[in-house]
């Protein structure tokens, strides 16, 4: 598996992901239906965020964009996101994006990483975040519409470096 | 005091507020040194969230915006951002704005109000969400560089309607 930062002409292969992945409507707050440039912006960043891409030959993994979490005085805090490909999940892209993402931050001079909506009935998510040395600092009550659950919370996670 | 929707217009009154207190400091992380029309986007909101003017005759007194926290899954809860006039404060302009923007949002359906970034030292600030009927859910550690006091938290503040 190889990580590399993404450019335009492989958002292509990594909108398909994101598709899945908001539409499945389990783990994300992004708008539903968006078309491949529509949906662009929401997940290719522009410098001093990145977004990166996990492949194994020509098929993408997973993908990635980290930056920081706020403008001006909290710019010192980043924060990340993730998607793995669904036919592809269990199989450690997770935390090797992670990995990679807190090794980017961490080079980069920022203090902490912070997550700021974890859906809580997201397990996987939260046990890898928990192993890479995030904790739960609050969980937001009701403030994620689940297609299974109804209202569920969303944690805000966070480590320092 | 009139509260109103601000338009186009209205924005060359809104932006010295916004330049003074983004550059005081003390209590948002927007990026700073921004001009007229680069600042506009980051206080100038479009549907469905609404920017509003605080005014009396031709003073602006305050200006505040309000709308869905975050899109999709997370729509259902509001957010709201505020800033008065330094010339202004502690007159009661932003009890008049808090209070609009919580009923702007209860009218709408929105099932509650978070705001995500309220500078633990501000005071003022935390005592008024407080009185509205916020809490502190959680405290993002040193999230904040404060020109005083260096690196300060920055709490997650709600409230459901």
């Amino acid at each position: 598996m190889e990580i590399r930062e993404a450019h335009d002409e492989d958002w292509p292969k990594i909108y398909p992901i994101f598709r899945a992945v908001v539409e499945e409507g389990k783990t994300y707050a992004f708008p539903e239906n968006l078309s491949l440039e529509e949906a662009r912006p929401w997940w290719m960043e522009k410098s001093p965020a990145v977004t990166v891409v996990a492949s194994e030959g020509d098929i993408v993994l997973g993908s990635a964009k980290m930056g920081p979490n706020r403008p001006g005085r909290g710019s010192h805090i980043a924060t990340a996101s993730f998607m793995v490909n669904p036919a592809r999940q269990g199989k450690g892209v997770g935390t090797a994006l992670g990995n990679y993402a807190i090794e980017w931050a961490r080079v980069r001079g920022y203090r902490g990483m912070q997550f700021n909506a974890v859906v809580e009935t997201n397990e996987p998510a939260v046990h890898l975040w928990k192993k890479l040395g995030f904790e739960v600092l609050t969980t937001v009550p009701e403030a994620f519409g689940h297609p299974e659950y109804g209202f569920v919370g969303l944690h805000v996670m966070y480590r320092n470096f």
